[in-house]
């Protein structure tokens, strides 16, 4: 089955919107997803950004988020501005790279509804435990290995790497063949590179 | 007939590909253009960007010319990178602005051809001189219109309002409410909303 590395920040506002359509339409394609967390933060902070785009260009902001709103709606997905923007999502990441697959699928699928669908603050242990304890995982078990150096450093070279793929914002999503595509609005055409090979 | 503004940079890579497809698809939907060219440059310098994004973030910009790549090829439209880019597009945006809507449409459109199809360089007075002449009009009297105060300062109104509507990039969209929407890949969905009311 040809397969479609998805590359992806949780604190990004598309990558809400991709990683709630990303499975059913990979599924339709006969595309096997690999789920790659990384931190966009030192991406943003080596091109001199020390905030989001959307927070340092204020225009680009209030239309991200009206744009958001419209992309939701069509979508028939729950919008709810978190009260902080961008989060801390080392947690986060962390917590997604302990896990295999299928899991770190669902844990994420369940972070992003719980920061964008509820508005909870994913830097928060107590949001994050209740993500992993309502998928039936060993909070802290999972707690550990995520504070572990050995994640620590996962994490590190996963960020390290989506910098050497050219990845400079979320979602991005890379083919076996090394082709990248940057967006929501990019994930179609990802998935039908991918099928063809 | 319903109406959507289409301000445009002719800088602009993705207005270059929203230039082209725009006239078939606002057909299609019944829906009226109104074209209106404006610089980016003022706005990119406002929040402290002296050159495009995508030559002020190399990674952004070698992805930007791939995606051309891609979506030019899916739209079967040529694609020739110019030597040079940005190019300054006074003299094309105030020539444009000389123009009533349907030669404005023309113009815009020939000069884009000629900019990313041809690789030419839109500064260059023969050049402009030359699509003017391509559709018939008279090249001095056209000439000393782009020239005039009054174009000059009509093409300052144009750019501050654009500024005014939230505008941040091109191509952008406007509908008849206000309604912004921003980019190639959102020119369906605006004219789906001017449609709507």
């Amino acid at each position: 089955m040809p397969r479609l590395e998805y590359w992806y920040e949780f604190a990004s506002t598309y990558s809400y919107v991709s990683t709630m359509r990303i499975g059913a339409l990979a599924g339709a394609a006969g595309v096997e997803i690999v789920w790659r967390p990384f931190l966009l933060g030192p991406i943003f902070a080596a091109q001199g950004w020390t905030n989001s785009p959307f927070n340092l260009y204020p225009a680009k902001g209030r239309y991200m988020w009206r744009d958001m709103e419209r992309l939701c709606a069509d979508e028939r997905l729950p919008l709810k501005r978190p009260a902080k923007f961008p989060q801390n999502t080392l947690l986060a990441a962390r917590t997604a790279l302990t896990l295999a697959q299928p899991e770190r699928a669902a844990f994420s699928r369940a972070a992003f509804h719980a920061e964008f669908a509820d508005g909870a603050d994913l830097a928060d242990p107590a949001v994050v435990n209740a993500l992993i304890g309502g998928l039936g995982l060993d909070i802290p078990m999972v707690t550990a290995r995520a504070g572990s150096p050995d994640i620590k450093a996962a994490l590190k070279t996963q960020t390290d790497q989506a910098a050497t793929l050219g990845i400079f914002g979320s979602p991005s999503f890379v083919a076996a063949d090394g082709e990248l595509f940057w967006g929501n609005d990019r994930l179609e055409q990802a998935l039908q590179w991918a099928r063809r090979g």
